[in-house]
């Protein structure tokens, strides 16, 4: 299960292990709990670490290592704690050395597991990587064309996936039918890049080719790309959040600027939930874009009346249980004169528990705010996310079984609003019927036993 | 020497271990080299490392130090390397044991510790703390008072210094005649601080009672402070860098309120440095609230056009040149979208060298930008510092030895502005003769050999 | 290719995890590169590190690590680097999960992994013990009893081999049909142990039961074992220098003590090479049990003449060349006086290079001994091992290529004389047709292409 | 306080500090916890960390090292636990800087320190060396000789002391008047040496020139010494321990061989304690020069019976009580078939807590030992070290308030033999009156508090 995660693969006629720490770097944000890449030279050579890029990879000297295509993972999780468990995977196979970075979930992942078992295939990790490779390696082996493989696998595979992978020294993408997690293709200098988003290839000083397409298979080389696209499904999936929480504001993803639909939300949340104030904070750095959108709509002034501590970090693990109930304090401090006796707006991407928000509005009262508003970019996330999103944070999503009312009391605001359904696809410019709404409608774009399908999709024909 | 550093100190009825590792992390943007905490139970005990305070205190249980008097102090110093040169600094005297931490620099340090060595002292590190506190217990074993040896003490100290000590269990403050670093006094709940920066008041959930003053002693207990100002200057020497680059926009200082300093220096720089432009788009994060000045005197658009990968730490060492040279662009990416044939404003603190302001500038033209100009919200440096910033960096500094016309063109800005000195001091709202300008205008407010004094001051009395 | 390992299994009615580590602490001899241990705990846990067992579960607590059945290993090699690589590893089959552990070298390893890819088996390491794995496997598919499909997978095997394996919470160990590396059987309070030397037995205050027979599986519960021996080749194949180097003084294999062993061969070493000398010096630690033997029978007295410097450890790396050639002079200082004058035997278990000799022969020298006389408690070895000793140092066995009389100037001698072949077995006290004297004599119990076999063997009845 | 410590100094041609490396390394046994190296080159540069040698240096390229002067130490203490409380000490004094390495206690350490800050010093450490460089710092500053300073220190000084020190870049060694602990000049091939035990000189491939004279101050320079003997007490006061337990078989010391003194001992251990017995055991490591006397003086055959685990090391934190409890028996595992039936004598070098004897002896009856008699190389030790050794320690002597016999039955031996006091002065072949025997007569050579002395001593005259 690999839920946001970030991949990268490059075909270069020059070393490729320097690029692909690079585009590591630049989707950092997609995963900090390990980090991978794999080459080839002679054969599959592999590089894992826990943490951050610069933590896993710490000591490597990248520009000594040899190999002309490679692939790398940045890993999300809170489940990893030994580097063998990082990705990019590799396996043995009849049909080649097989490495493998995966983003997405498969849903039927278990099954397949099965059936792979019964057929005769033993598993050292049981992942999801693991039954990708021996299917597809079991199609090579029939003396199967890669396209014929990958097409026959995709039949079997549900749910989310966006692959980069090797097979010996040759480099591929692949994109689910659906088009759920993000994958895009560019051009560097010595050859091609396929990545999880656009800013890896902006790192690399490179020019953005497009999106790799929904149902689509990439195989990149120094000199080019050949693509094959396998699935021409009626209606996409697109994951909205990657657009409101996911992905990088600089990022250009199925063709659309996240900080331009990140302003414009902020400006159709103006325009459905008005407020008489003095001014708008935004919550740093995640409400910004926002909150840039609100003011412009509302002509209501900016300012960064909330300063966020840069030093309390991710990793960081405050010594004390006393220390701890400081956190909220001590990584966001208010402006106290910008905040005395003014109205104010509050603009963010997301409302989790509750009750960092609680602390943020009281603090601002402490400091002598008259009113509180808070302003959300994305409506209330009411049902799971099969295809991506951790669940365990999720469930615990204030939203879940609580009124808009009984949440804007809860955190103690004046007035609460969360974006419409309507205006986040209006932001976002992708019909409906082309993303994936599952969390914030319950209707799901893929069967998912227990749950409603967001409409009878006609069966497809294979390319 | 002890550049830009952060110190604290606490007298409280409970331990004050935790809080004090709250208040360095408060003020951790003032050091990151070292960080260490001294507190008295029985004795004076003292845990230091290198690193952030993170890194420094890691595996340290703050909550089961004992101990209701202690100081802190972080770090900041290219030359430190050894935990045992982090403060702060032990002495066991014949006047009792000293724990001290300094922010600033006493510029006749070498003679006071050649005099001391004459009159027998003998050094182990051979610092300034050292001077200080050897001073201060020859002056206490004559049996004088606290006020009447910190007294005669401070007549020998040249520079600049803001000290949080310890004398076994009493803590105290000081601060030198001219104010040049900054200190302040706050209540929380159990007892006192005194801090660098108001912040650390603010992430104790205490109250800023008032800064410190020029010339003043400060003892704190758990119930109260008693205050001795010593030396009234006619006109004091506040570091005018404080507000424009070391402090956090959230402190007080002095009485002026930082985040309101530079959004009015945006304004000020915007009236003095107006442009024909269609976007601003702040350096992140440093030129962020000048460019909500300029934006709200201009009324030309802010975005954020400049996205911050938060994963390039400090302490990132990037593998190979070949990434070292791609660091701008890894570091600051720009929304293509927002820069395309737009004409540009950028605005930021400070140009050191000017190489990275080359990069930013010369990214925005590749991504289509049609006009870039520079907005800079502190005059140009053009002398040394000798009362606390590093001058190995400032030498490097792209004012010292170029016009502003020469500047801008190895910077390739369309035009490019600097705030004037008088904008500066004006925007401040601190008389230009209460403050320290030594490195924009060359002229110091204490006899520095070979530098011109700003003015002729009378001789002070002393109270 | 697993060369000298240490091999563990537990089952207990008790956590076993503590025990295991206990026992890989008395097998850290036979491998200090990395280790490992699996318990059975609902599914199998794995704790591996690197270096040596202190080291690689450094911060684990063993005591709170649940499950009444395990194995464990100990790593002897230079190339592994990853903890991963350690093993035991596991294996996920439809036949159940599997932990394995492996002493040995499978010389067909290469052959099978093929074959098994053939079949359509992918694999991720590529490593002996996944070959092993998944014949198995596929054999317990077929609905086999475990010793029907053990049977068919050793008639697939060759070379020499001593596993511990789980399936499941099923605890086996197993030996290759000629028994080259040694494995026995224990008793402990609460359940069963299996070894690859009995020092483990005795470090868990358990008592020898006997040696795992050549070509025996033995299935270990909390309450008993059972066996079934699938081979009985007309002659073993016991390697001998498990008796001369490998194994600890305190063991005892195929129910030979290896104490008394080194002392009979020290004896025999005299009567073969006698001398007129004054006395002996053994080599510390692996000369001195031959030396008490070769002074027992020549009466001449025995001296701790060389002192070790304990403290240059395995894991020692001298900072400077210089430094590095000193470091005989370091490790092993002479006694002057008892040396100086003196007619000194000093004894040893073998002679690899050579260089390290010659400078303890210079040394004693320059210290005034008269004559310096060598004894070696080991035949010279002039031939490749294939089943288990690492060949990159064999091949630089000063006696591969050089007379006796030619290595005895090499090294400075004044005489020079290792044990014979018959001297050899008799002490061992095995018959020469049981053991394995490849490396001494070029003449191997198993068909290794391009070598002589040691005499035809007739086709076994298999049982 | 500076118990057992080793302590060395180098003047040489070229670059001292790969030297001192060496000289550390072998005198490792004299202290695991810290160890430090001071080296002039333009001023006094040091090298602290904890741990052995080569953890303390890990990382460090000494061969890059400048500076043809330098001292080191190797620290014994349980209390250090930051490498600034390693050694060399540092000091800068009107005289010049100061680095000083220690071996010894000052018994009036705390008198000397209330007097050097009533006279106005200050201390950062507090330490004995603290002290030593504040009284020779003021010797110096009123223009004395060096000779002459260092005759009005040790006037002064109370206690055991062999320094090494530098002052800027001269290089000393100075040996208290009693001579209570060892140092010793050797010649290397660019210099000098000065340093606690010979064999650093052995290490270093150098020639033993003699020992510190007792009272004697020595001056190395590259070419040549210089001396100065201060005191000629009438009687000296070697630690016998020095011989018994402290220092390395292969020392000479005050001119006697360590090595055989020891056989020594075993040998007339065994003429005032014979046994009928089969086979002598050396505890391992400590008792085999002991057991090779018994064994040459008895003709009782020597076995190594006891097999040492050399894996479990000295930092070795065993990971669970239950685990805890085995130590013993996985650190010492006995050779079954020697033991059996058989009346074995073991032989140590003293008894600590007679908890570990008492578990070897079990060990050895469980394993069939019809008779265990245990003899030990050192009188029972009653009486607290005022000069260098650990008391923590020693108070839990068995001995300090048990018979004999009472110890006997305690460790379940079947007789127990100490040697007499007279047996080990005639063993060390010095003069009762010229040996420290405190510990063992609770007569000491200086007066201390509420103690005996030795023997009325008549004041000597100064030299």
């Amino acid at each position: 299960m690999n839920e946001k995660c970030g991949v990268a693969a490059i075909a270069s006629s020059h070393r490729v292990a320097p690029s692909l720490y690079i585009a590591l770097l630049a989707l950092q944000h997609r995963g900090q709990e390990a980090a991978g890449i794999a080459v080839f030279d002679e054969g599959i050579k592999t590089y894992k670490g826990l943490g951050l890029v610069s933590e896993a990879f710490h000591g490597i000297d990248f520009s000594t290592v040899d190999g002309n295509a490679g692939i790398g993972h940045v890993y999300y999780s809170i489940k990893i704690s030994i580097p063998e468990n990082a990705q990019p995977s590799i396996f043995h196979t009849y049909a080649g050395d097989f490495a493998i970075a995966h983003n997405g979930i498969i849903t039927n992942a278990e099954e397949l597991k099965q059936e792979l078992m019964e057929r005769g295939h033993h598993f050292i990790q049981g992942s999801e990587e693991e039954s990708f490779a021996y299917l597809l390696a079991d199609e090579l082996k029939e003396k199967h064309s890669m396209e014929h493989a990958i097409k026959n696998v995709m039949k079997k595979l549900e749910g989310s996936y966006s692959f980069t992978f090797m097979i010996n020294n040759r480099v591929f993408g692949l994109r689910d039918p659906y088009g759920i997690r993000p994958l895009c293709l560019g051009k560097i200098t010595d050859g091609y890049v396929i990545a999880s988003e656009s800013v890896a290839i902006d790192a690399l000083g490179g020019k953005i080719i497009r999106d790799v397409m929904p149902g689509e298979l990439i195989e990149i080389t120094p000199n080019g790309y050949k693509s094959h696209v396998f699935h021409k499904k009626k209606h996409k999936a697109y994951c909205f959040f990657e657009y409101v929480y996911f992905a990088r504001s600089d990022s250009v993803i199925n063709g659309k600027e996240v900080y331009k639909i990140r302003k414009k939300l902020g400006e159709i949340l103006a325009k459905e939930h008005p407020v008489d104030a003095d001014i708008i904070i935004p919550i740093p750095d995640s409400g910004r874009t926002y909150a840039y959108g609100y003011s412009s709509a509302t002509k209501i002034p900016l300012e960064e009346g909330l300063m966020k501590n840069r030093y309390i970090a991710r990793t960081f693990i405050m010594p004390t249980q006393k220390i701890r109930q400081q956190l909220v304090q001590l990584k966001l401090n208010p402006v106290k004169s910008i905040v005395k006796g003014k109205k104010v707006v509050i603009v963010d991407d997301s409302i989790v528990r509750g009750t960092t928000m609680r602390k943020i509005v009281d603090m601002l009262r402490k400091h002598g705010a008259k009113e509180v508003h808070v302003r959300i970019a994305s409506p209330p996330i009411i049902a799971p996310c099969y295809f991506g999103i951790d669940m365990t944070t999720r469930q615990q999503l204030v939203a879940s079984n609580k009124s808009i009312e009984e949440i804007r009391k809860e955190i103690n605001a004046d007035s609460l609003g969360y974006i419409s359904i309507k205006g986040l696809t209006k932001a976002i410019g992708i019909d409906k019927n082309d993303l994936c709404l599952g969390c914030v409608t319950g209707e799901y774009p893929i069967k998912i036993e227990g749950e409603k399908l967001r409409f009878q999709e006609r069966i497809e024909e294979w390319e």
